[in-house]
């Protein structure tokens, strides 16, 4: 799953250089989804009277509305964006507005100022008002989505890599960078996106039917305590593999 | 996690006496979630203008609004209860107007005519506005949630039993019933939720892909084991089914 950002203050375009983002994307026939992080302190979805809010206000702690074309469902805190994505089976998806996220970054900007405000080692274009006047800035590419919306996705599908786990600094490092440094070199040409190491990982897990990243570590202290007890069953055999399924 | 349904026509006063019941069940210290079915062709809670709805306008498949205070996703069709229970971790959830899907069931009516229109093996109480007028129809409990909330609420806890799996018929019979039989026995007092024999077998072990054999007492050390590492990691829930496959 490949995702991306575009980020950049209201009124830059970026809302609309998303909308053509995405109507591309599923023009050429990837699956699309999106988050749109709200910067607003009173957004709320569902409103006073719904009988979802009085769910809500009786002391509901998760509500869902299923319609018969929608099924909505209301999480009354902030998630974080990986357990946001553990919904998500998209080819691409894209986040509007989300900076708490080390992932491949467009900025929709009016302006130079507002773009240099915004530079990071993860910028892989530019676009939104900006790119009316320029077509590049400090090496990237400003593309207007009006105008050269195949340009603009075309530089996507290039740069754009599957998702990497997004493990603080600390915890693993076993490519030799953290997994937002490994980003950025690839985004560069300097790396390749098979160096995460997880990728060739031996120990796989899954709780819920979802996959559970564990560092390369924590895959060895779970293979550990599976092997201190199979080991000792009639039927083990060294070097075979080894499924546990727990319901 | 415990799953039951009130059932009824719109005024029947069923929006109110789930309200009570969230209420009560908080106040006993539970932790309840719920599920509203809304019987309304034209709903949609995402209104047009929004950025959200202009996503989805422009092909996103899978739309989340992540606020300050809360996150709402935005599936676009009419997911099976069973994957939305799959987002719940709650000891109880209400069910409002769902119904397709085989839960003890309160019904909230107005009248004698109303109930008998609802009623199966799977009622259990009785409720809404026909309880200012009887006590008790066809030996189940009508009971009004505005005035005796605690007696409503105790007959709850007495008889909701933990979500069974909701095989088709053809699929298991292994405890002798289909799920649903099982249930409406269940609540009969004729049969215990421990019949359902996917209760015994919580763990599975494969090597070389050959099934092994392990008796209860051995079952519970691997489960043990693997839970001790396991339920440290991030993206753990506790009571999701759990698969680890290591080469």
């Amino acid at each position: 799953m490949k995702v991306f950002s575009v980020a950049g203050i209201t009124q830059s375009g970026k809302t609309t250089t998303i909308e053509n983002i995405i109507r591309e994307l599923r023009k050429r026939r990837y699956s699309v989804g999106s988050v749109k992080e709200i910067h607003f302190e009173q957004f709320a979805i569902d409103t006073e009277g719904t009988n979802t809010h009085r769910h809500k206000n009786a002391g509901s702690q998760l509500v869902t509305a299923r319609g018969y074309h929608e099924t909505d469902i209301l999480f009354q805190n902030k998630l974080d964006i990986d357990h946001i994505l553990s919904f998500y089976n998209h080819d691409f998806v894209v986040l509007e507005g989300v900076d708490d996220y080390d992932v491949p970054k467009i900025i929709s900007a009016h302006n130079e100022e507002e773009v240099l405000e915004r530079m990071d080692d993860l910028v892989f274009a530019i676009s939104g008002r900006i790119s009316n006047t320029i077509d590049e800035l400090q090496g990237l590419p400003a593309i207007n989505s009006m105008e050269n919306i195949e340009k603009l996705v075309d530089l996507i599908e290039e740069k754009v890599y599957d998702k990497l786990p997004a493990f603080p600094e600390e915890c693993c490092n076993e490519c030799g960078y953290s997994c937002r440094e490994l980003g950025s070199m690839i985004l560069k040409g300097k790396a390749k996106r098979e160096e995460c190491v997880l990728e060739n990982t031996k120990v796989k897990l899954q709780i819920g039917g979802k996959d559970i990243k564990m560092v390369p570590f924590v895959q060895n202290i779970l293979s550990n305590a599976v092997l201190g007890v199979v080991s000792e069953l009639e039927g083990y055999m060294k070097g075979k593999e080894i499924s546990i399924h727990i319901e």
